[in-house]
C-alpha cells in the first residue's frame, strides 16, 4: 500500500517474458507506436508523446533541460518535498523561480498566482507539481491554471508523477503544454520508464531550442519518432512490453471507471481513518485521492507502527519525508486499488493500534465499508 | 546476432517475474548490494559502483556532466560514429576535446597521444571507447593508456558499452577511473540499467564539483549507496532483478573463460569469412572479439543480403553506420555467443551468398568448425 511501486498487476509483470527483440525493427516500431497512441488516450491529448528509459526524476529533468534557459522566470507553487525539489532543480538550472509558498498540505490561492501573473509580464512558465506525493495533498485548479497560462503566454508544465491514471488530468482540455509522470504510480507498470507529453507549441520551442544534453534532449525524440516511430537511444524494452500491457488494462477498464474507483477507496480511506481517530493531513479541498496521509495520534510510534503493520500484517505504508518524518503515515490509493485493499488495511490498521494501546474512537471499517457500498 | 540488444538468457528472462518490491525496503538494498558485489567482479574493481536506470547513452553523459567543466581540456581518440559522438558530447558540455583522430577501422599509435601529453600540461582526462561498435574496432593499448594518465595526473574514462563482460578490462590493474557500460550487450541482460565504477580520485572530484543534474548527479547516488545501499531516484526493479542473474550467470562460467569464448568465437567468425570472401573491415590489430564488421563484396546488396538472412534464415545482421552505410556488415559476437551461433550465422550467410549468385571462395562453415574445435 506504498504511494509507488505499486503492485503490478500478473499480466504486466507476464508481459516482460516477451523475447528481446531489436529496438531497430518493425517488431519494435509497432510496440512503440501502440504504446504512444494508447499514452495519448490515457492523457487524453493529441500532443507528441515520448517514452524516456528514467525513472520519474528523468523525466522533471528533461521537462526543465528542454524548456527552462538561463534567467527565464517560472512561477512554482511551493508546499511539499517534491515541489521544492523541481523549483530548486530549475534553478540550478539558471531559471529564476517566484515560488509561491504555502504551509504544507495547503494550496496556494490561485489569486496569488494571478498576481505574479499581472506584475511580471516576462512569465515563460509555471510549473505545478499535481500530486505532492510527499503530504497528500492535490492541486484542484488546473484547468484554470491552464487559462491562465494561456491568457499570459506562459508555458503550463504538470508534473504528474504519482497522480496521471488515479486522477482527472485531461491534458489538451486544461491547455497543459507538458505532462509526465512514472510507470510504477498509478499506471501499475514496473518503473524505470516515463512518458511525456509534449504540445505544439513547446515542441517548436524545444527544436529550436536543444539543450546541450544528449540522452535528455527531446528534439533528438521527435525525430526519430517522426522519422521512423523509434527512439534514438535503446530503449528498455522490457518495460515497455509491461508497459503496453498496463496501458490495455487502463484503457479496458475506462478512464472514468478508474478514476471512480480511485476516488471512491480514497473517500473510504479518509471516512474509516477519520472513525478510527486519525486526521487527514491535507485540508479538505485539497486531498489527494491517490496519496492518503494522515496525522499520528498521540501514543502511535511512526517506526513500531509501520513495523508492526509489515511484519504482523504484511501490510506497508510509507512515513513522512523531511520535516513530516514521525509525524505523518502515508497509504498509496493507486493502480490496482479495490475495496479489498482498503478493508484489508484498515483492519490491520485498527488491529495495530489495539495492539499497540491506543483504542479507536469508532468502528471506522463499517464506516469505509458503507462508503464502499455507497 | 546484432550487436545489441543481444540474446537474453531465459533464466535472466525469468528473474523479471520477481514481485515488485519498495525500493526502500531491505529485499531492495540485499539486491543492490548483490549487484556491487558481482559488478566489482565482473569489472575487476574495488571502487565505487552505481546503477543508473537509462541506457548506456545515459551512462556517457554521467561520465562527461560529473567529470568535466567549461574548457577542461580532454583528449578522445576519434575513429568512428560513437568515438565523434562522445567528443561532441564533451565539446557541447563546454570542455575542449582534443581529438586524435584515424581513419575508420585503425586505431591511433600511442605516440600521438603521448605527443599531446608532453605538449599540454592541463589535460584534465582522456576519454576512449573501448570498442567502437561502428567499426567493429577495438583499443588493444588500454594497459599503456592508463600508465600515461596516471604519470600525467589525468583522469582515464572508458566508455566499455558494447565490450564489457566480452573481452578483458581489469579496471584496476589498468587504472581506469570511470567504466561504464550497458546491460544489453556482452552483459546479456535486458537494456534499461547502465553499470558505472567509479575510482577514488574520480569519486571525490565528483562529490567537491557537483553537476546541476539531478538525475544523471552521482554525488547522490554515491551518498544514498553509503548511507543506505539504496538508489536516490527509483530504479527499474525488474531489470535489476535481470541484471542480477546475468551476473550470476557470467560469475558462474568466469570471467576468463567467458572471453576465451568470445575470442575463439570471433577467431571462427573472422576464419571462418574470410573462407567465403569477405574482408574484416577493421586492421589486423585492432580487430573486435565482440563486434565483426566486414566489408561487403561486389555483386551483394547490403539492404537484399541482410533482408534474405532475416527472412529465410531468421538470423538477425547489423548494417553500417552512417558513412558506413551499405558498405560493411556487422555480426554481434557477444553475450551468449556459442560454436552453434557462430555456424548457424556462416551456414545462413554462405546460403545467401549462393542465392545472391556470389560463389564463396572457400568452405568457410569447416574453416570455422576448425578454429572452433582447436
Amino acid at each position: 500500500m506504498l504511494p509507488g511501486p505499486t503492485n503490478v498487476p500478473n499480466r504486466v509483470i507476464n508481459a516482460m517474458l516477451t523475447p528481446m527483440i531489436n529496438h531497430r525493427s518493425d517488431d519494435f516500431r509497432k510496440l512503440y507506436k501502440d504504446i504512444v497512441n494508447k499514452t495519448q488516450t490515457v492523457f487524453e491529448t493529441e500532443n507528441d508523446i515520448v517514452v524516456l528509459t528514467t525513472s520519474g526524476t528523468g523525466a522533471v529533468e528533461t521537462s526543465v533541460l528542454n524548456l527552462i534557459k538561463k534567467d527565464d522566470a517560472v512561477i512554482i507553487p511551493v508546499n511539499g518535498e517534491f515541489s521544492t525539489r523541481l523549483a530548486d532543480l530549475i534553478d540550478n538550472y539558471g531559471g529564476k523561480t517566484i515560488r509561491i509558498n504555502s504551509p504544507y498540505g495547503q494550496n496556494p490561492p490561485i489569486e496569488k498566482i494571478e498576481e505574479v501573473f499581472e506584475k511580471n509580464s516576462n512569465i515563460k512558465a509555471l510549473y505545478v507539481v499535481y500530486n505532492e506525493t510527499s503530504t497528500g495533498t492535490t492541486l484542484r485548479n488546473l484547468s484554470k491554471l491552464g487559462d491562465l497560462c494561456k491568457a499570459h503566454g506562459a508555458f503550463f508544465v504538470v508534473d504528474a508523477v504519482s497522480i496521471l491514471g488515479g486522477d482527472e488530468l485531461p491534458v489538451d482540455k486544461w491547455n497543459v503544454d507538458v505532462c509526465f509522470t512514472a510507470t510504477q504510480k498509478a499506471l501499475a507498470a514496473p518503473p524505470g520508464i516515463a512518458p511525456i507529453s509534449v504540445s505544439k507549441e513547446a515542441k517548436k520551442y524545444m527544436i529550436e531550442n536543444p539543450p546541450p544534453s544528449q540522452y535528455l534532449n527531446l528534439k533528438r525524440y521527435f525525430k526519430y519518432y517522426s522519422d521512423s516511430f523509434e527512439t534514438p537511444f535503446t530503449p528498455a524494452v522490457s518495460l515497455f512490453y509491461a508497459y503496453q500491457e498496463a496501458l490495455n488494462i487502463i484503457i479496458e477498464e475506462g478512464m472514468q471507471n478508474r478514476i471512480s474507483r480511485h476516488r471512491k477507496c480514497a473517500n473510504a480511506f479518509y471516512s474509516g481513518l477519520e472513525a478510527l481517530g486519525f486526521t487527514p493531513f491535507a485540508d479538505a479541498d485539497s486531498r489527494s485521492n491517490v496519496v492518503i496521509a494522515l496525522n499520528y495520534l498521540p501514543g502511535i510510534d511512526d517506526k513500531k507502527f509501520r513495523e508492526l503493520l509489515s511484519t504482523k500484517f504484511k501490510v506497508l505504508l510509507a512515513g513522512g519525508f523531511g520535516e513530516l518524518k514521525g509525524k505523518v503515515f502515508r497509504v498509496g490509493c493507486m493502480g490496482e486499488v479495490s475495496s479489498y485493499h482498503v478493508m484489508r488495511t484498515l483492519s490491520a490498521i485498527s488491529s495495530s493500534m489495539s495492539i499497540l494501546g491506543v483504542q479507536p474512537i469508532r468502528d471506522g471499517l463499517s464506516v469505509a465499508n458503507n462508503v464502499l457500498n455507497q
